[in-house]
């Protein structure tokens, strides 16, 4: 994994309250983690199919336009999910800041 | 439609950079809008999907848990959704506050 993933890694996980974050590659396969093995392969397969899914929502309403990132407010949780061309990353955070 | 929705449907507007609200029922038929009918019937359709989904993926995950709000940033905008039993609210914002 490159440095930069692991710089991005860093800088999301000094963030306040991140409970887990995970990093996937374009095709889903988690590359890095700092939750457990299930729950990790769970939200891979789920964030995925949703990401996918909303950046094609943009990109049918306005074909010049494109989905930055995507966040999921929960009554437990903030999930904040950054896609690229090259990875997804995926912070998992306790509301309250 | 009722005095609250009219009221949220207010409240919304006033929000800096809001270029447009719709408001669905549960079956995504739009009851309210502010955007011209082709792209609310075009965001009604989609934006009804990604919440189903994206609610399927939080009570998959935990089921003691529920979705509050879906937030997208794109190039252009950012789509908030707030789903809720009785509609769907999606407010469409320019980014810049």
């Amino acid at each position: 994994m490159s440095a930069e993933i692991e710089e991005l890694l860093k800088r999301y996980q000094s963030y306040p309250n991140v409970v887990g974050t995970i990093i996937l590659d374009p095709f889903a396969i988690p590359i890095k983690t700092t939750m457990d093995y299930t729950l990790t392969v769970h939200y891979a397969a789920l964030v995925s199919t949703l990401t996918f899914k909303a950046a094609k929502m943009v990109s049918s309403l306005d074909s010049s336009n494109e989905l930055l990132n995507l966040r999921l407010r929960t009554l437990n949780h903030e999930v904040i999910i950054v896609p690229s061309e090259s990875y997804i990353i995926i912070v998992i955070q306790k509301p309250g800041t």
